[in-house]
């Protein structure tokens, strides 16, 4: 220890200008409960920002896998998506999610807007967090279903219609799910389990996801004669950096999720987060290299999000050991589940539903078969009821904008780009190119 | 919980090699008011780390919307300050900002270096962090200021000139306007507020790029023959990593300015933040896709860095609502101040002073609109007073070494790039074009 | 203080479902060592979190500096590595580093696997973190080791190969050098000091790098006619982003390794690791600026790194104004490092030797040289030991892969770049480019 650390200047200022003398006396009322609730409050925070990074995750994976011509709309889908999702959800998304229940524990509601009533209120909302902490951490999950979505539409739906759906997705779709478990609804009193939303976020991403690749058709281009035609991505740097802004802001999905800074669960989460990823990697390697004969990244990234998604129901109640066979069989799932994809003329240019909807569910299938507090009844009951409303939802949303306004760009605005004839700009401009050998 | 994560194996050492019983007589010494202050500490530490980040989104959108030629000079630069900024703080800096008064409330000083004085001192600076802390955490908002100069003077300015004046623009100026609030000074006495730095920080560094873009001049090419040419940045993937940066930080930014973890301002303050730029989005959105056709995505960026810098002042002290607000104006804002800088022939490349002065104006007397606590003659005189230092301080400077060394790089050196003239190399080599279709 | 800020509606569910009632009950119990406990876990998880952030800041300073048709090659290479590492610590590495000696300090053993064992167990594995949370933190440094290879081996080790190498050299090489100091070994009793790893981590990637760099030879076309060619990164961007989110990871690197959130250390730690960055950066663009004629982007971002490796030995334990000392010294060695590596035509494409190994065995010295309590005779025989097991070692695995499975692609396909041959697919497709101007 430097004898320098010991002391500061009192000649100092705070920056507030509040005197250390007011501070201390302040500090000296304060009990280890609040000390307690002050060490919660402050991780989902941070894990709240490590959630919002996760949107630049899923902005950079999403274009890196498509094409140069199409950035920029998948950028500002990605970028509005973000802000929709946290005014819709301040709006009423919250409220629907987490209000009393009105019906039957299958509609909740709190009121308009996130205003906290005016009485009988604490800044302790409980013993681990305020409202506000709340609100924003689970304003940060909102977005995400949404986000998934994205993907799988991309370099062939027109913006406009798919910030409607997208805004109606995050503002009702997600948070009426999210109170059947997480706001103390039905499926929360049936047993089901879904600690950080293998089902209730990504399952009810990939849904919409599958229903707008369903709806659009694929992309011109892809399948020409009966044979699918690879469409490289363009730029995998671009989707690598993605996939480690995911796993990083996962540490906060599903570290957050314990909804307090307990040591034990916080860091058994991260653990079986870390191990699950990883194996996910290893077995999609293992099994592309084995199924395509060379090691393909893609694949390698799809692999980590699939471990990813796939612990993410049972992070907290299954061993390190059942997280990597959980990861591994996901990282094994993902590149089956995208050639099936492939086979069956779906074309969904990221893996959205090969990841969030195939791993999310066996995901939250893999908590009752690898934790001894859940069993797998209630968990298939979850995984149905979400498929009920989700797909049927955004079956209907996508077919009605399709009916209506149009859900798609013109074969020519295809092939020229979303870039340039929905946003008049391109991603990129006046490189200089040397060839250095 | 698992059984499994009851335990430990005795068996371990622990990596500094202490063993179990001493740490633990040591922690059986803390007292509430002790946790209080680790809990506090870290988050202040955390926020510094993620302010360090926002440096990294500055070099993003500065160099993703400006030209692939002068890439590599716009990174050199935001690298540059960085490293400036940290060692010209911890020389005199700090000292400028958080010295005792020496001269009415104008000047502070606390003597050279960061080195703690040898007397009455102790480990808690005051109440809630380490003298180390707050260096740390003000020495990662020192940089900032001189980083927004770079975007607008961008493509054109020598590299040795632009550090020159950025040394002198954060070692001196920042800290001295930062002591009239911040340090105690004549702003803070007057009643003037400015919570996280739309003033402190985006203003000063706005006014410094407004007397950038004034000396130097617009780039070759920009204004022909009386008409405004568009000059697309290289690379919007690159701007975009580069907007998500800057909110991540600035949950840091803002949430680090309550100066403790308090569980109630934090999170207040990080709702307010990520409202206010989500408001920032949809209303520049609305409004570019209104005033040019298309919704166009460089805009949207700018829209959430204006609604952040304009609820940077007052982001503990509105209701999130009133964020919302504010930020939403941020967000009309800056797009007309964007258009209206092109009208008059100021040419700011990344738009540094639309989104950095102007909404950092808007921002802080927004405080005096919106918070019952705080009236607007304080907030307009803070507005005037930092504009009466730094703008002039500015033009000075660049005047003064355009009239010496020279500021501006040859034609002919601009239009091949600075990168090869001013560094010898470029910023990207040997791509393999693929046109899949 | 906003009144609403006071309150929460009653009628809100919590996430899991546990009435406040029932969670106020369980917060009255703890004790404020356990909120030191609480504290310091939480810290030191956000610190695993940013180390596993390094993996993608090597990712991108490596892929940058090479060239874009080897790039798919090494982001693999990245992404492989941090899940091996994290599978492969957790199966024998933690094991073999924290165990209990079982050969006279050279040798530790703990074990199979990473299940705590089933007796004399508890949850605070010591005072300040859980034992998930010590397998974690440790498990992110681990696979760094590894990763610094894959830099200076890039654009010609066949893939296979190199993950065998990973997987040895971070499963056991790390693991026994690192129980010799942080396992309670050998050099830990003969006094040796490295807080974070100059030597542990950084030399022993470093002498690993050397090794392949030695038995691979340079690349083809590097050197001609005994002339030195320089081989361009090809993107300065991502090379850029990638030494951000190094530095940013170092704050977890080095203040995490103070093993609790001790605010005087930790923010010591914070304000020693940045001054030693910043002086790095100023002194490499001095002395390459100088030795060069122009201000060189990839010479600060090595210097940076190299600041950064030479304060990590004893970042706690030397003053703010020896931090940047040592800082800028590394910086202006790595610069010679650099220019000598080439000059012995020593072909390391990133410079790896000359920042890892150069500057860690500077760093561990510098210990000796600027902290009173540490004394120069056991850190050179700590940087010895080192390399006298990692050197040979690496150079055996080296060898004997070339004398067998082979570890070179053939000229032809290294030509034709790696991201063909090895991957069959290309990191970048379909650029639209314009020329602006």
């Amino acid at each position: 220890m430097l004898a320098g650390l010991e002391g500061s200047p009192p000649l100092l200022f705070a920056k507030n200008g509040a005197s250390p003398m007011e501070e201390a006396a302040a500090a000296a009322t304060v009990t280890v409960e609040e000390m307690q609730f002050w060490v919660s409050n402050l991780w989902l925070l941070m894990a709240a920002a490590l959630v919002f990074l996760m949107h630049l995750g899923f902005a950079c994976i999403e274009s890196g896998l498509t094409r140069a011509k199409n950035t920029v709309n998948i950028l500002f889908k990605n970028v509005s998506i973000v802000a929709i999702g946290l005014l819709t959800y301040a709006v009423i998304g919250f409220s629907l999610m987490y209000g009393v229940d009105v019906w039957r524990g299958v509609f909740g509601w709190g009121g308009l807007g996130i205003a906290p009533p005016p009485m009988g209120m604490t800044l302790a909302y409980h013993g681990h967090y305020t409202f506000w902490t709340d609100f924003i951490f689970q304003a940060m999950f909102a977005a995400t279903a949404a986000t998934i979505v994205s993907g799988a539409v991309a370099e062939r739906i027109r913006v406009g219609p798919f910030l409607v759906f997208s805004a109606v997705y995050v503002a009702i779709i997600y948070p009426v799910v999210g109170f059947w478990k997480w706001g103390g609804g039905w499926l929360d009193h049936y047993g089901f389990y879904d600690f950080a939303g293998s089902t209730i976020v990504h399952s009810v991403g990939g849904w919409g996801a599958l229903a707008g690749v369903l709806v659009l058709g694929p992309r011109t281009g892809k399948y020409v004669s009966g044979v699918s035609r690879p469409i490289m991505g363009h730029s995998l740097p671009l989707a690598t950096l993605g996939m480690f802004f995911l796993w990083f802001g996962w540490f906060g999905f599903n570290g957050g999720s314990v909804l307090s800074a307990d040591p034990g669960s916080v860091s058994l989460v991260f653990v079986t987060t870390a191990l699950a990823g990883a194996a996910g990697v290893i077995a999609s390697m293992v099994t592309s290299w084995r199924a395509q004969g060379k090691p393909d990244l893609s694949m390698l990234l799809n692999g980590a999000l699939a471990g990813l998604v796939g612990i993410t129901a049972g992070a907290d109640s299954v061993t390190p050991m059942s997280a990597a066979i959980i990861g591994a069989i996901a990282g094994v799932l993902v590149v089956f589940a995208v050639l099936s994809m492939d086979r069956a003329r779906l074309d969904d240019p990221v893996g959205a539903v090969s990841v969030h909807l195939v791993c999310g569910i066996w995901g939250t299938l893999a908590v009752g078969l690898f934790s001894p507090d859940h069993s797998l009844g209630p968990q298939l009951v979850g995984v149905a009821a979400t498929g009920a409303l989700c797909f049927p939802a955004a079956l209907l949303m996508f077919s009605g904008l399709k009916a209506t306004v149009g859900l798609r760009v013109s074969e020519v605005e295809e092939l020229r780009g979303l870039d340039i004839t929905e946003h008049g700009m391109e991603a990129y401009a006046g490189f200089e190119i040397w060839h250095t050998s």
